[in-house]
């Protein structure tokens, strides 16, 4: 699907400088990968706000990749950001020291909970709020750390699908060496989005936009050609992933409680 | 207001029950501070599952109490759980060894985020959920930090406040010198839950509960004889922490949004 990336952004630097306002702040801190949805991110910042608005943090763990490092440093040259590099290694390190071996995932997901707590130390420091980076295709397949790197105040992309924030990037013009790079979480050598997903993000998200913003039946999908497997497995991902798009499950016992029904302040003036 | 301290604890026994099986899980890793809630929590649990499917973390930093430490072991010996401690000075102090110094604000948040970590990272080693701690007095007024203490998988006591919580303790016979002793988050030495709100959870609590769960207006309860300038300190504090019970603010920009209105499941089944 095109996106018409002119309008996109303009609705996205909206936003941006509304939810900002709203909550009386005027700066926002990003995490730079080096990957392609925090460059996106970051430049729709530095659109809205001005480059002396936007906070680029990077956190490279010792395992992280130069290059990812390397591009993200490209971008705060390039935009003229406020960049400020915090390595995670020694809050990570400093836990697993202590703990018997934990497999490639549990250290994953450290890392990227490790980089919320920077990023929410910075926005305190900076007087900032916390710009998300996660798109809604790993949004709705809950591909990415609860309380990590789906952690955020506002987030302008977590509507464009991946192939959407392709087209955006370009448009943005953000570094080719950034637009061309195989997607990935960077969490440890060689790691692929693609590859650990099992199906492509063009796969995916035409099939997501079917299912989700069309409201179309597994069923009628697979009689149009979708493959059976693939529609199971994507349904099983969203499913299974519902608790990270959600708060705590809480034990209800009043008339009104927190994650279930007291979510508006509408009768307050609000 | 009197508890029915039988029925509430059956429920949240049920609750604790229900919400692991339809999850696929048996056992719950709970943070135990040394405080009345974490307490209350893991009590229920023990009544929920049984001694040996919950899994006790303890995650002292260098300054917390000693004796906060020593009530939690009590609690662990007592019912005869899984108990494991986990310090968290090495990651917190790893973090703000590279920064300039930061306030107490700051770093009782990231100790708050460093703990969430141990407990998410903790319930995957033992195929568990992470069971909240957060009353329902706290998270209304915001007093906690998101996605450190306010972070859970399900939270049996949520919807209790905390003058609740104090006779559910009392019922479940948490041992007196956890009972007696004056709520703190502990995040540094001599801090008071009521010194730093500047009112009692006894006042609060009475409140709280009239406004929100009998949704009286603020006049009416001014003119019922409570402090206008209390009433408003407090309206203050529930509306500016709207943020911590809630998901990412997302950019809206298709027919379903996560965060807006990609909420349930029940087309599917689920």
């Amino acid at each position: 699907m095109e996106l018409n990336c002119e309008l996109v952004a303009r609705i996205c630097e909206s936003f941006i400088k509304d939810e900002l306002s709203k909550a009386g702040f005027s700066r926002v801190v990003v995490g730079l990968s080096g990957g392609i949805d925090s460059a996106v991110a970051c430049y729709l910042a530095v659109r809205a706000l001005g480059p002396s608005n936007v906070w680029a943090i990077l956190m490279p763990y010792k395992t992280s990749s130069p290059e990812s490092l390397a591009d993200a440093l490209e971008i705060v040259h390039r935009l003229g950001v406020q960049g400020e590099t915090v390595e995670i290694t020694s809050m990570v390190d400093g836990y697993f020291a202590s703990q018997p071996p934990a497999n490639l995932l549990r250290r994953g997901n450290a890392m990227a909970r490790a980089r919320m707590i920077v990023l929410f130390d910075k926005s305190m420091e900076h007087s900032a709020l916390v710009l998300g980076t996660s798109n809604k295709t790993e949004l709705i397949l809950g591909y990415g750390t609860l309380y990590g790197d789906m952690a955020s105040a506002i987030n302008p992309i977590g509507d464009l699908y991946k192939t959407d924030i392709f087209q955006l990037a370009a448009y943005l013009e953000v570094p080719p060496a950034i637009l061309q790079k195989k997607p990935t979480a960077d969490l440890w050598a060689g790691q692929s989005d693609e590859a650990e997903l099992g199906f492509t993000y063009g796969e995916v998200d035409e099939l997501l936009h079917k299912l989700i913003d069309n409201r179309v039946s597994q069923e009628t999908l697979i009689e149009r050609g979708f493959q059976e497997d693939f529609v199971h497995k994507v349904v099983r991902k969203i499913q299974g992933s519902q608790f990270k798009r959600r708060g705590p499950v809480i034990c209800k016992m009043s008339p009104r409680t927190v994650t279930h029904d007291f979510h508006y302040l509408r009768d307050w003036g609000l």
